[in-house]
């Protein structure tokens, strides 16, 4: 089963911790701690974390934790239980690291191909792979060392999954996608999907353009359940190093999408978008279609990009709620502008 | 086969069905009724229902339905084939419980586990659950009474199912998700997914958060098909008893849903956002993170939620759709009206 | 293995290209050609093509394909390798007709049942459709001539796929499904979940309206990735014949789409909304429900339709993005203006 413990039975003291953090310790070296917590839940062999001390104050007095992390300029005299604190220069990151170590069991490997996997005879397996029941795997498919394929997912032909990379329950890789090197796949994700692409007749039909393509996706992506990626028509729909996406998501045929991008839930990016690198993507943004978009460049939630954008900076079209009445007064005066001749 | 027969091949008199729906019968008791159909479409062995009758007069006067829903307030003088007319306080809620009989059969359950299930031996699944076709379940899950696990869908380790729950096929269901009783959740939807949580490094690159918390689901829910609900990062993301939510739906770690809210199609919820109990989320509403949505709070559709909302109500802020042209303009307007010092 | 070879081994000469195309053959008939490229990519075997010559003069004095499509206007004097030109009415439109003969393989049918598929003894199946490794079809099923069913999808009872159809791995079509000739489905897609559909009781629950109608898709119908269509509450949801529907777009109950009408990504239509014929609707928009939209409407990507629309034209209220700071001066100003009296 690919899925194993959600926590973990090993404990490390909070002198260990402070090393692998490489964070000062205040307090008991020798406390056993075996999970991470929010201030509120943590208990006695919790790890905790603050980024803002004057902020928590009342959440970091009232605190059961055994260990907090805090940031380096100090919390102040606090009465509390904690009986280890560790300074770092990030306690939000520091938090990343420690959650990593405790959920490190989540993703161990059982290597070896279920039973009940069809795989095709060309397909070449690295020995240490873990396949899981119900899968499916085309010819010619290439899995590194270390792949753990979920329950019930489908590879096409050709499909390259690079070492350590883990694909969750149901995901679709199909014909000629490949994945880099640790790779996280979300349930329900779809990689090479036709890309929406039609010719219209003289009679107002539809005919199918054939995606020719394929999806590469660098190293150290996150793909987010039920997200789409589809298949360039010609070309490769490319995603880069380090890119985060989220829930939902769409990507059109042929989008590139530079490396270390971070996109959030029910983003939709339209076919030939070019995305630069480092950007952060709202929730529920929508890209049109061949345009530009600058490195480091912020959209917040609900903007509609239309046309290039050229500078980094940060974005916007998204309209913050309003009492319903207010906002048809609103509508109403912007409609009663737009008919004024002249205004 | 977890798909059963769509249409009864019972039937039920007009008489039985005023009792059923502890409705007043005018007319003959003894029609036998097998099916419920609209005013246009249904014959004489059909049940309607109509809740505003003046409204649609010219409906029921033509339908050749054997059986009218109406509300007690009466339909006037109407000359047409209908042959009983049962008067009730809710004519579209007793169209409801009469779908509840009519499509009874539609949910029945043939106890026993597909041969192709794989199945983990230290799962516990109770002797008169279905566990279908290509089913996988993960080890110390818990399935109750009278579950019914639809074809090719996936279970983590330790999940929990309580009694008469229906996964249709295709759903996934990760580590440690636990869902109560009556559920029912449609093809595709995945719980469990990592939450989307990522820190910052400084060379700009993102480090994973491990999510380490789970999805905890009250009794009586549904989730639509290929809806997504992440796990909390330390905690759970919970889900209230008697919440609807449609299909492509997205709520993000740690975010809380109130009892008996319901979430239209296409909905995305940030993360740790908290949701109030009996909400109304119309189809493509934002909500960003961190936020609080007070009880009986009203969302029209497309709104973006961008602060707490303290109070019930109404609130909006989607845009009504315009002749392009007019649309331009009012853009037009409102950029220069920006621009305009002093304005 | 549905999954086949993406690229072809089959050659076409520049004449036989330009007959089957329709077009004017200039330059050397006997050029074997393999592929299909961008201008930017191809080699001395590749087709590619230009729409406007004079707006990518740079690129095709540059290209080094083998046969370009060029529109029957000409191309001016060119210095470029580019030993053939076919001379055509519409480029883009011959470029889709030469992507189906050199993409021909990969929709190849391989005619059989894997043997680890679960097929009820009720269903009836061509002898030359393929059911891939994994798929569950139920009871009554009617699967017609050279119909692919890709790996791990799931067919309820009494579902009927006409002849040609092509279902990519892991696609849903629930119970009472009926779809036409030569469809496309999308991997993950699932057609035939319930509809949203609840009747509120006295005490602000929900009660379930059970969803006895059923899906009909018409003819060379494409649905995308993920996308969802639900079944009628009493009636049938019913896609026209020729509508390509993109990725995770989002069909509720009883929605009716007219014939070759056209939906992009992330699109949302709720219950009983009825599309015309020949729209076209741009990405993430939203359809309130019980409305109408005539035939030949164009949608803007992210509009809101509030109420019917009636002519045919284009119609918008998607608000393109701006410098956070400007959008920002903007949305207070318009909160301004809506607070002044009688303005």
């Amino acid at each position: 089963m690919p899925q194993c413990s959600a926590t973990t039975e090993r404990a490390i003291t909070a002198g260990e911790l402070a090393e692998y953090l490489a964070g000062e310790l205040d307090g008991s070296a020798d406390i056993p701690l075996r999970g991470l917590a929010t201030l509120a839940q943590a208990g006695p062999a919790d790890v905790a974390f603050v980024a803002d001390p004057q902020r928590y104050r009342d959440a970091l007095e009232a605190t059961a934790a055994g260990c907090v992390l805090v940031p380096r300029s100090g919390t102040g005299a606090l009465r509390t239980p904690v009986r280890a604190w560790i300074a770092v220069d990030d306690p939000y990151r520091a938090y990343g690291q420690a959650s990593r170590w405790f959920g490190a069991g989540r993703r161990e490997v059982s290597p070896g191909v279920d039973p009940s996997a069809r795989v095709h005879p060309d397909a070449r397996i690295a020995a240490d792979a873990e396949v899981g029941p119900g899968v499916v795997i085309g010819a010619r498919c290439r899995i590194g060392a270390g792949v753990v394929i979920g329950a019930n997912s489908v590879l096409g032909a050709r499909v390259e999954l690079g070492e350590g990379s883990y694909l969750h329950p149901r995901v679709s890789l199909l014909d000629d996608v490949k994945v880099g090197r640790r790779a996280i796949i979300h349930s329900g994700a779809v990689l090479g999907a036709d890309g929406f692409g039609f010719a219209s007749t003289p009679d107002a039909t539809w005919e199918k353009i054939e995606q020719l393509g394929d999806v590469r996706v660098g190293d150290d992506v996150e793909i987010g359940a039920n997200s789409t990626i589809d298949r360039g028509a010609l070309e490769s729909t490319r995603i880069g190093n380090g890119v985060k996406i989220d829930n939902l998501v769409h990507v059109a045929h042929n989008v590139q999408i530079g490396d270390h991008t971070a996109i959030a839930g029910c983003v939709g990016i339209a076919g030939s978008a070019r995305i630069g690198a480092h950007c952060a993507i709202g929730g529920g943004v929508g890209i049109l279609g061949h345009l530009a978009i600058a490195d480091r460049v912020t959209l917040h939630a609900m903007t509609l990009v239309t046309r290039s954008i050229d500078r980094p900076g940060e974005y916007a079209s998204g309209v913050p709620h309003q009492e319903a009445r207010l906002w048809n007064r609103m509508l109403a005066r912007l409609r009663r502008l737009a008919r004024t001749r002249g205004a």
